[in-house]
């Protein structure tokens, strides 16, 4: 049984993976962290929470763990990340710390200096289904963000065929559940702000998941198209749907795209393209580890709908994933 | 024209007397204020508010107006009202701080010393419909408690005609949407927490709008009831209803009950009574002034469903229906 | 491993049996049935269905399974019960037809003859905290009601120890969301009806879970009390939340009735009681097999509010549990 | 006072009528029509429905009134509305009827002959705000869809200044509530289907408001650009949202981009443009004739978001401001 800590459990995304991990036939608690709760159990943070005693990170012993999952704030998470790494122990974190591998990048969007630069060449970016060979060696895994998840596996496979136009501008669209946002108190998450409404936010090239997914695809395409990513809050708890237009280049016909899509994901367990005529959508992946891709055509241009549960395939799910893979259990062990 | 100040304007009843004044034939808005945000417009604070500035209390001149209405939480309202009744202006105040008579159940219920004792005894109770011979006279209306106002509007005709069971609990379950509870941020009104739930507090004889209740029972009735008071937080924006069971006296038929509401409200023109095989929901009444009842009966019970708009009848728009009764408008005036 | 078969797995509470059966260790779906479905796959009906043939009954092979499923309407259940007990199979049947055992009563309810008033003798209500002696003996599981679950469970340590006063009437206010109403389209389920709604319907004592109520309370206490049981539909998609409003017998105070409540429920897997202070809510439950419990005084009244998911502990869920007791398996078994 | 009839009133764009032109103090309604509820009151229809008795259109006299607004169904509008004219009264079709002004591209996108193609001719497009010099003489108005008053207002500044780039793609991502969907009962606008679900439909080229809106574009510019128009259905109620992404030509800052809506906008009673930095949301314009429009900016791209309430703005209100303008009223008369 691999042992796992959990790191900042009074999240949304913390109470996800409590959940994931006490059905896991392979792993096990070892204990969870809160600064805040410290001293009460989950159950007294959340209705549906299991009682299960809340530490602080202080009176927590990393070294006894197999494995640490942080769900902190980006710049709260690295410290931690390198006390844990330096107890011996892998972390899979949830926070933005380790997905840019760039100081620079990340100083600019995140307004901070990086707090641990010197670990950004050993992080292994965690979108699983592109990173299975490096997670069995890797001590820290980036979790992606739950829109770049979203979007990267809408546009692996024509970026990685070329088949997105030279010089297009990709546009994202995306919409987003109020989970996504956290938990803490905001006026603009109140119930009254949120129900009947619908808003966009950062968007164009504003919000910080936007270099998160430039990066990536600079990986995959020598010459990545340009990037316009629109989030907007849905009155959903859970849930993003990316609806990514994409103008293809001559010759790339419905059939051949579809094809390409078929041999990247057609053996994928979490990944599911949906067949001609269909279109993603939140009820397609509520509570699952799944993304689901639709493809729609126009004469010129392809249009991906992509979905994700954001707490799961977009964080706690993909992160146990990541944990499957790093520790060679089954990849959908606990998942399915 | 009535010239009426809005004392603490960015709360959702705040928003709700805007919308209705600046839509009145008969009177207009002065000026707002803000302590939070003087300086600001009420667009600032809400997407659906109009250009209109925001000043602080300080700044008004509360004696160039007609009417004040006081939209501040308890404790903070009286001193409002003190020194506007001081600048001779008259004041509906949607606190709670004029609503019960008796200093010290006031105490009791809101843990403080009431700030201005020696005011009670001006105050008029603002249930329109049971205090049109008081309010033209009247310098200080206490507007009532949504809860109270659909509560009291369902029992009025059985309590008035002792036709309540002697000795009978009346039970009150109310089911009520978050605006009720402030626009302040709150772990409990977030979004992710409201949604897809439903959850009771302070059942039983915990809630303070309680005692205001039984205040105007005992006006209405000798020998009023015991009240259980239950109110349920639903995921909706607005509206409360009430569903109110009372155990008749023996030979209180369907039609001798109807009769008396009937009699009671078919005048009315903000109480409307449903036909016999209906029920009151919270669609009835959605952005209105109206209270809607419904009559249902078991052998020997009277069970009545009670809708309104917590916004509107339970707040702003009976606080603009006092002010058309106080200063000799038509009472429906920019109500409908 | 325990083969089911699934009678009708096109509406909500076959899907959720799906799910519930696709993950537990001990059981395997052999088919699932739906007369408009067939030859469809169960994806093409939910988005978030997998990929499942749906066959019809007449195609299905009853005595190859170890038990079957039955999610059909009230009276059309019945004649597939026989046919399927005739195929030497057992029975969870999850319609109405065979868990009021006094074929009067049905026929006055349900506005026809009962189709099998001859096996009503033989069918064991599956309330299963209540029913661990005869469920391994049943051929036929009557699977509770989702409202009758939730209420008996708040009632059965108080109605079993005499401690409601007698004469007394229990008002039972529960408030349900809509997947309980079924999945077919209706007028008053259309998304605009419902959303920022809250409607009662069928209150006092007009709705047919009432009698299946009566019925086991009956066998519970010999001087049960009068029940009041008013429904309201919620603008959600699960959960039961009932509040329950009991008078008590002097003499039973707070503790000596939370010491029975724990009695019968500190060492149930599905029965969660609350500690004092805290109140059941919909969030308790969501997506569990649980029914939360909480307690509430006031002078001479407990109010239990009750809480569970109408999908899963009111229906498939409870439907699974009664399939372990009777086949021997772990009773939590794939519903933890 | 102008009198009107609504026939087909017990739609939810019947309903907004209703309200609106009860409440406007220069119009009156003579009748309202239903085939289905020809008998009964709007108040048997609508929880919040007035008492209006509902007749057939055969019985209703349109010779007696000033205009027609009518509420039908696509091909089920256009022989009310040559009756109604034969009769000599106006007619403003809320249907999409008369908004195709060629009858051949009606024909390819509703898949039925056009029922009247000799009136096309004397069909005004109401888009008021473009369209006051025609709406005094006309005789038929044609209310623009919901969709296309949200788009071609927010791409009309741009089109008729020549500042879309040549070739270019204009993307239209929008978000819709459900009412826009109608109210007849379907299976995905059941409650649970809608309900924390996002589901994209018709989108690239494939849904009818695409070749109204090319329609007017055409009229804007010599040379438009392509158009891909992406709707999603939301979980609210009202409410649209359009995310439209506009490539610029070279020069065009943002500051001669908000002067040219400056221009367009700044004295129109009905169109919000927001100051930098705001984006428009459902909640700027919900229960309001208010189209509201945010300007957001990368380096090359213009992307506007533009939000109108589906069923004021993008039906009912609109076709009263289309009233007003026809009978020399005032255009906001009823509106605000």
């Amino acid at each position: 049984m691999i042992k796992a800590g959990i790191i900042g459990a009074t999240g949304y995304t913390g109470l996800e993976l409590v959940k994931t991990l006490s059905q896991h036939p392979g792993a096990r608690i070892e204990f969870v962290t809160s600064e805040t709760y410290a001293g009460h159990e989950l159950s007294d943070v959340f209705a549906s929470g299991p009682d299960l005693p809340l530490i602080a990170f202080g009176s927590s012993d990393v070294s006894a763990i197999d494995v640490a999952f942080i769900c902190l704030p980006h710049s709260a998470a690295a410290p931690i990340v390198v006390e844990t790494l330096g107890a011996g122990t892998r972390v899979v974190d949830l926070s933005a710390d380790f997905r840019l591998l760039d100081a620079a990048i990340y100083a600019r969007w995140y307004g901070v200096e990086h707090p641990a630069p010197h670990l950004l060449s050993k992080s292994v970016y965690g979108l699983t289904e592109f990173a299975r060979d490096e997670l069995p060696g890797a001590r820290i895994v980036a979790n992606p963000g739950c829109y770049p998840t979203s979007v990267l596996l809408a546009l692996q496979p024509v970026l990685a065929a070329s088949a997105i136009a030279v010089g297009a501008t990709v546009i994202v669209d995306s919409k987003a559940g109020v989970s996504g946002a956290g938990r803490s108190p905001r006026q603009d998450l109140h119930f009254v702000e949120v129900a009947e409404n619908c808003s966009p936010y950062k968007i164009g090239r504003a919000h910080r998941h936007l270099p998160e997914m430039e990066q990536v695809m600079a990986w995959w395409s020598d010459d990545p198209p340009d990037l316009v990513f629109s989030p907007h809050l849905l009155p959903t708890s859970r849930g993003i749907l990316s609806t990514v237009y994409v103008p293809l280049v001559d010759g790339w016909t419905e059939s051949r795209v579809r094809d390409i899509y078929a041999e990247a994901y057609s053996d994928e367990p979490f990944v599911r393209t949906l067949p001609a005529g269909h279109l993603a959508s939140l009820a397609h992946v509520a509570n699952t580890n799944c993304c689901c891709i639709g493809l729609s055509f126009t004469d010129q241009m392809l249009i991906v709908t992509s979905a994700l549960d954001n707490l799961v395939k977009g964080a706690a799910g993909q992160a146990v994933q990541n944990m499957n893979v790093m520790f060679g259990l089954v990849e959908t062990s606990g998942l399915v």
